[in-house]
């Protein structure tokens, strides 16, 4: 196994050099025929180009055979699969390392049009699921922050990864990365390990998120870790705030930040929100936006990034009430939980009825569960494989010391899993904090049907005689007698009642004062309550839609073999819905008329509102097939010398690549109704008759 | 005039402090309700309110009438229509100051649930009319962006505006404000200005944007003008960059801004573009995304706000053809262009021809006439006045030095004429610049159709002849060699067969060198050229959302008396394509089997992708209606007994309250298709059966 991921990696780098090579040939041709230089000249470097694009395609075969041959490599094909993948993804403008024409900036990308396209589905989609279907309280707050929202939320004071410095060069490093990375080096490569040192190393790495500034130093300096570039020592290390820090307005005296979640944006909206909802919970606000996180050093491609889209919902409910009345439509479904017990234990992720997982207490409440099914449901939906899904507890060291329960939605692919989205139960937290901080009331009131008697303490302090008896004591005498517990004030009543004075003790300060009798009124009373005020309970799910992008581009893509076999052809198998575009239209060959008859579908589809792309280049039908593939096209219209006689178009469906005639009148709204995913292409394959394929595809 | 506008101000101050006064004795019923207290006491806090409340209606409906009866007071009326517009947008949280229990931060506002989805409207509208229908390709940026980029775009350097400080409070304001606000107080407030004065006066502000800051602090000094909050001195003025900064990556070296605009993004991507395009001309990119301006001190509320949400298109041309073939297609539009020379003879806008601005210079070239048509379109589309919307050209002053023509859709709202879409020719300015700064090549390359042969001066430096002669000097002498024009080449070359050499200066130096016949062949040659290449022009719509959105509420928003007279109900007829949520369902009255065919039929709309709102209040018919006219719903449903005989429910248009019968069966799909402008209400109008509007009405 070693042997061969050696090998395939020589065969890697080998195409890599190849590769640049022939850009540098193609960018060497390029600047000739603007030169003006003579036509031979041009020739001879146009055939060295044409040449160096056969080795490259060759040597790509010979990898991707190696690669799927080499079985027991299971880590290598998973690495020659995402390199074929990211060539794709970066050919065909998916996405662009941003700024790249300086050099680029590590953690920024650009999403090029189908990237683009894309991404705009996926939000389209997720409006239509969750903001729309819950009827959910959309809102669009800025990315610029003030100090005192991220102050509050504790993201100023904790929101930090622990840095080390090269000593010489002064090069940043994630301390607990150059700790994994250590380990499983030394696991992968070093065959001299004693047992008993693996147990050692695989210890660290499973416990590696809860090592502290000291203890991940202590390592590093056991281990005589030093930073990978240079290899000089490194600084002990320290936490670096994630948050991008800027200044508000021109004065310079109000700090703030680029905002590391959109949620806090709905926070201190709360009370806003709930007036807009009739004064009724439960609800829920969502947000989608751009958030911001100043990573120390992003790896993992777009899975780690300095800015991302985010997808956020909170769901204000009851604490006493987290039911929810829709969860009875998606208790049946069953996906893979993997419960805290089952982690604990070893043990592997079991497919479970969310019913009973909520019945059983295995989740918390049905508001979780039922965010936890829809949000199994809108991912799948997207082309994630479901059996590469799975709902992930947080072990409780994992989790936040207010929170009551969380799973993280997490998708397998070449990375290992991947979490996508994290389903959180908050408790009050979030709320209770802003209201601290901005003395501003955040609670929710219930009505009772009907009003209550309740008995209850009345304590009455008589500011006039408080304030001779005790001169500046008093506002702070007056205080602490309003804060005694029941048992308290009734002990202190009984002493007053029979001794006519009481001692008060102010807990914070040590003071001590005698009360008398007059200077306070307690007694117990019958009032009526109309309702009860409380703090709501948050349910948050946090959708990472960029990194949902991309597990969706791992699972969708797949290669097969061209007509002739000599190739591989890239596919995306995008559900139509997501789709970049969804639909090309070919002429079968460059002819005025048949070109003709292609624009005009080609219109018909965009006034329906169906994103396509017209294909009148003389190229053969099969390429043009495989370029569109290559985007996730699913459907193809092909325009023929019969269409003028039988007034019909081909339409190619992209997995199956079978084909259909449909009459031209109808054939933007049906490419229409099976892209919004209204029609299945199966109708559509029963209603018209179907064709052999072209043996060009 | 004057005194109508004075008594309107008391009114409006003593409507705020009523207001004020209220929302105070409603926060008080809601602390009492909270804390237990006896029933009576809550029962007299809430007569209170009650009567309070009564008071601020009156007061109101005293407002309008008196700014309505004020005919002379047009900018009184102004003022009274945009707080009522403002207070039913702030109410119903279309928007929200953002962190506003903190205190708000000046500038930065909250998209509220249905500001938010008027927005979402308007993007996708956007999408469907420029991106679809153009073919554009949609990219998605970064907005944080290393300092390289904006350097060489010219934002570091020039992106400022000139600010001055309260010399003792430091607190900072745009210098050519207080001077604007001087001059127009002056101008309004006294009457003892001499003739010669109010037309000098005149003359600054219409010089304003023009003065440097040398000249700006003249004035300051001449006119004694002095703080606005303290009427301390202020300094002189001095540029502000407008951008937000901050430093990317953890090492501190690595300075960034958020992007002032989102073209960047797209100029840097043009390489990648262009061979997505197939290596074709013209093409446009488009993005849409947040930027960002740290603005000196924001005024007019969500006209100039630091954050913001843009959508602009470059499209990319070659210079020496900027037809359009879809020019045609809107060449017979008519609408108001306020070209230059109208402007300084200080005449009135001009009704024009698209076709013929274009074919009479007025309008530079087809491409930019083709999109300031299509932008006339798009945003007459989202109920903008088309009377109130005119495209301003920039005068030569305004214009930046490189761009060719400029025009920017303004729309007359209660502030005054608004730009809310740039559309500029900007030639190849932008390109250059960022080829030039990165060293990469940014042109395109159009390919004759058959290769031309033309005559070309070849020069060649005989490199190894020069380097002894010339030593250090070589490579200079090289490229001076190659640096010289046909002219100077050709004269040289004379000299050389005369003489065996030549004199050679280095411009940039002064220095002289001989240059002796065998070092350098100068001769002319025929050779084939296969294409040209050249830097690309770009033609920039740039469209501030925002602003859209606000001049569009300006426009949509009306108000009506209610139907007993004693109420002005407010309404906002927007295009039901833009309006926020498109149908209510309500049952005519709290009865459970109505309620439950209104939740059916809030389902099935929902599933057909229609945004909709249910009602099951026990509110009047009326109030219900008057409920959702304010928040622009265009139809509702209302479900009453006779449903249940019928099988159908009533449909209500908003603006003409007329009402239909339609069947449960087609109701969704009746309302989805008007609501996407596939159907018209007047075919739903004469398909159904009408009913008389309900008296509640």
């Amino acid at each position: 196994m070693a042997a061969s991921e050696e090998e395939l990696e020589l065969l890697r780098r080998q195409l890599l050099g190849m590769k640049e090579e022939t850009e540098k040939q193609g960018e060497l041709v390029r600047a000739l025929k603007g030169n003006k230089v003579s036509k031979k000249e041009i020739d001879e470097a146009v055939e060295v180009l044409m040449r160096l694009k056969l080795e490259v395609q060759a040597k790509e075969k010979e990898l991707v055979a190696k690669a799927v041959g080499s079985d027991g490599g299971k880590s290598s094909s998973k690495e020659t699969f995402r390199q074929l993948l990211n060539d794709t993804l970066s050919n065909r403008l998916f996405f662009i390392p941003a700024f790249k024409i300086y050099g680029g900036v590590a953690g920024l990308y650009d999403y090029g049009p189908p990237g683009c396209a894309v991404k705009a589905n996926v939000l389209a989609l997720w409006r239509q699921h969750y903001v729309l279907e819950e009827g959910m309280l959309e809102i669009d707050c800025p990315c610029v922050t003030p100090e005192v929202v991220l102050k509050a939320s504790g993201h100023v004071d904790k929101f930090t990864d622990f840095m080390v410095k090269d000593e010489k060069t002064g090069m940043c490093y994630r301390a607990d990365h150059l700790l994994k990375d250590y380990c499983n080096d030394s696991l992968e490569k070093d065959p001299l390990l004693t047992a008993e040192k693996r147990q050692e190393l695989k210890g660290v790495l499973s416990t590696l998120d809860e090592l502290n500034a000291q203890q991940l130093g202590a390592k590093i300096k056991e281990y005589k870790i030093t930073a990978p570039d240079s290899k000089n020592p490194v600084s002990d290390p320290y936490p670096f705030n994630l948050m991008f820090s800027t200044s508000i307005g021109p004065a310079g005296n109000a700090p703030g930040y680029l905002r590391p979640e959109t949620a806090q944006g709905i926070f201190v909206n709360f009370s806003k929100l709930y007036y807009y909802n009739g004064n009724k919970l439960p609800f829920a606000a969502a947000q989608i936006g751009q958030a911001f996180r100043n990573e120390i050093a992003p790896r993992q491609g777009l899975l780690r990034v300095r800015e991302f889209t985010l997808a956020e919902i909170e769901h204000f409910v009851d604490p006493e009430d987290k039911s929810h009345p829709k969860f009875k439509d998606v208790a049946d479904l069953q996906f893979l939980l993997y419960p805290r017990k089952e982690q604990l234990a070893m043990e592997k992720p079991v497919k479970t009825r969310i019913g009973d997982a909520v019945s059983q207490g295995i989740v918390n409440n049905q508001t979780l569960g039922y965010f936890i099914a829809r949000t199994y449901l809108f991912i799948t939906s997207l082309g994630i494989d479901k059996e590469r899904l799975r709902f992930r507890q947080h072990l409780p060291n994992e989790m936040a010391h207010y929170a009551s329960d969380c799973w993280d939605a997490e998708v397998e692919c070449s990375y290992g899993w991947i979490e996508v989205t994290g389903l959180a139960d908050r408790s009050a937290y979030d709320l209770k904090a802003h209201s601290e901080k901005s003395n501003v009331d955040l609670t929710a009131f219930e009505k009772y049907s009907e009003p209550k008697e309740v008995e209850t303490l009345r304590i009455t302090p008589h500011l006039k005689l408080l304030g001779p008896a005790f001169k500046k004591d008093a506002d702070t005498v007056g205080k602490a007698l309003l804060a005694m517990s029941e048992e308290e004030a009734l002990g202190m009543k009984a002493k007053l009642d029979a001794d006519g004075q009481a001692p008060l003790e102010i807990c914070t300060t040590g003071k001590k004062f005698t009360i008398k009798k007059e200077q306070v009124s307690i007694s117990k009373e019958m009032i009526t309550e109309t309702g009860r005020r409380f703090t709501p309970g948050v349910i948050e799910p946090s959708f990472g839609i960029g990194r949902i992008i991309y597990c969706m581009y791992e699972h969708c893509f797949y290669t097969r073999p061209s007509k002739s076999g000599d190739e591989q052809l890239s596919v995306f198998k995008f559900p139509p819905v997501v789709a970049p575009i969804k639909c090309t239209v070919f002429p079968l060959m460059q002819n005025e008329k048949l070109n003709d008859v292609a624009k005009e579908i080609s219109i018909a589809l965009t006034r329906a509102g169906v994103a396509n792309k017209i294909d009148i280049t003389g190229t053969s039908i099969g390429k043009r097939y495989a370029r569109t593939d290559e985007l996730g096209v699913p459907f193809a219209i092909t325009v023929d010398f019969e269409t003028e006689v039988s007034i019909d178009a081909t339409l190619r469906e992209r997995d199956s690549r079978a084909q259909v005639r449909v009459p031209l009148a109808k054939i933007a709204s049906v490419v229409r109704d099976i892209s919004d995913g209204h029609l299945a292409w199966e109708t559509v394959l029963s209603t018209y008759p179907n064709v052999a394929p072209s043996h060009d595809d």
